[in-house]
C-alpha cells in the first residue's frame, strides 16, 4: 500500500521539524505539529490557551507508568475521570486520526506513529543527529542558552522520551518503532527531505 | 567526503546479509563477512579451523563487561595475555581496517561500524525487520527449527547484542551508531539495496 501519511519523530536540534515542513511543502500536502493543538482545541471546545499551557507543562515532568491502554475511539465524555494531560493526549490522538483519514500529510511529534499504528499507509521516520550539530542548531534556531546547551538538549529529549513512553509503552528512538531512521548530520536537512520524498513517491 | 565503505549491522532474519551481498554486486565492490575470518587467518597465521571453531563458540556466551579499550593498531605479539576470543576480535579488526584502506567495499557484521569509527568515508547501516518476516526468513534461509523459531531469532540477536556491547561499549541496534536504519519489512530486500545504493552513489 502506498505510504501517504508521514510521521516524523525527532531528537531536539536534529532539524526533524524543518525536514517535515520542507517535505510537506515539496509534496504539496498539509503539515501538522503545533497546528494540531489548535485543531484539537476547536474540535473539542476546550479553551485554546488552556491547551497550550497544559501542553507546555506536560513536556516537563512525565513519569514512566507505561501505556494508558485507553481506547482512542471512545467519546471524551466517558473519560472525564482522566487527568487533563490524558484528555489532551486523547483529543490530540483523535485529531491525528482525523487528519490522517482526510488524506496525505506530514505529522511531526505527538506520538503520531503510535496513534496511527493500525494504519497501513503510514511511513514512520525518526530523525536524529550528532550532538555537536544538535547543539549548534539549538543555539541558532531555538535560542537555547549557550551555557550548558548540551545538557538542555539532553533534557528536552529526556522529556520527549518520557512522554512517548508514558503514552505508548514503547521506547522512544528505538528502530523498531520506525520504518526508517536518518542521521541528519550525515545527510543534511535537504538530503533527508530528498530521501523521504523519493521513498514516498516510490512506495506502492 | 564520499562514503565508499558500507558497514551493515543486522537483526537475524532481516535479510541484512543478502542486502549487503546484492549491494556489493550492484556496486561492483568486494563483500566481506565470513571471508573476513579466512583473510584474518591467513594474515595472522592462525589456524583457520581453530578460528572458525572459536568464532562459533564466541557467539554463544559473551558477557557485558564493557569495552576492551585496547589499541587495535598494536602488534599481536604484545597482547598474548588476551583470551583467544579477544585476539580473534583484534585480528578481525585489523583485517577490517586493512580492507577499508584498500578501497570501497561492503562489510557485514563484526562490529565494523565501531572498528571504522574514525574513518570519514564510512556509511553505517542497520537493517531490522518485523518478527513475522524474520521468522519466515529464518525458517526458509537458515533452516532454523520451526518449533519455537521466534525464541531462536531473539536468542541469536541477544548474542549479537552481547558481542557488540562487550567489544564496543555501545548498545547494538541504537540509532546513534548508524547513519541510516531501515526496516526491510517495509522496503523489501531490493528496496533496501536501492535506497543504500542511491545514497552511496550520491553522497559526496
Amino acid at each position: 500500500m502506498k505510504k501517504t501519511i508521514i510521521t516524523i519523530s525527532r531528537e531536539f536540534g536534529s532539524g526533524g521539524r524543518e525536514i517535515g515542513k520542507k517535505l510537506a511543502e515539496q509534496l504539496n500536502i498539509p503539515f501538522y505539529d503545533k497546528q494540531l493543538i489548535e485543531i484539537a482545541a476547536k474540535e473539542s471546545g476546550f479553551d485554546k490557551e488552556l491547551f497550550e499551557e497544559e501542553d507546555a507543562r506536560t513536556s516537563k515532568g512525565f513519569h514512566l507508568f507505561g501505556a494508558l491502554g485507553y481506547s482512542l475511539g471512545g467519546p471524551l465524555s466517558t473519560i472525564t475521570e482522566l487527568s487533563l494531560n490524558d484528555r489532551l493526549f486523547l483529543v490530540q490522538s483523535q485529531v491525528i486520526e482525523q487528519v490522517a483519514k482526510e488524506g496525505p500529510c506530514v505529522i511531526v511529534g505527538r506520538c503520531a506513529d503510535y496513534v496511527l499504528k493500525d494504519y497501513d499507509n503510514v511511513l514512520n521516520v525518526f530523525i536524529y543527529g550528532n550532538m555537536e550539530d544538535k547543539v549548534t542548531r539549538a543555539v541558532k534556531s531555538y535560542e537555547v542558552d549557550e551555557r550548558d546547551v548540551e545538557s538542555s538538549v539532553r533534557k528536552i529529549d529526556k522529556h520527549r522520551a518520557n512522554y512517548y513512553e508514558y503514552y505508548t509503552d514503547r521506547k522512544w528512538g528505538r528502530v523498531e518503532n520506525y520504518d526508517l531512521s536518518l542521521n541528519s548530520s550525515t545527510f543534511g536537512i535537504e538530503g533527508c527531505v530528498e530521501i523521504i520524498k523519493t521513498l514516498v513517491e516510490k512506495e506502492s
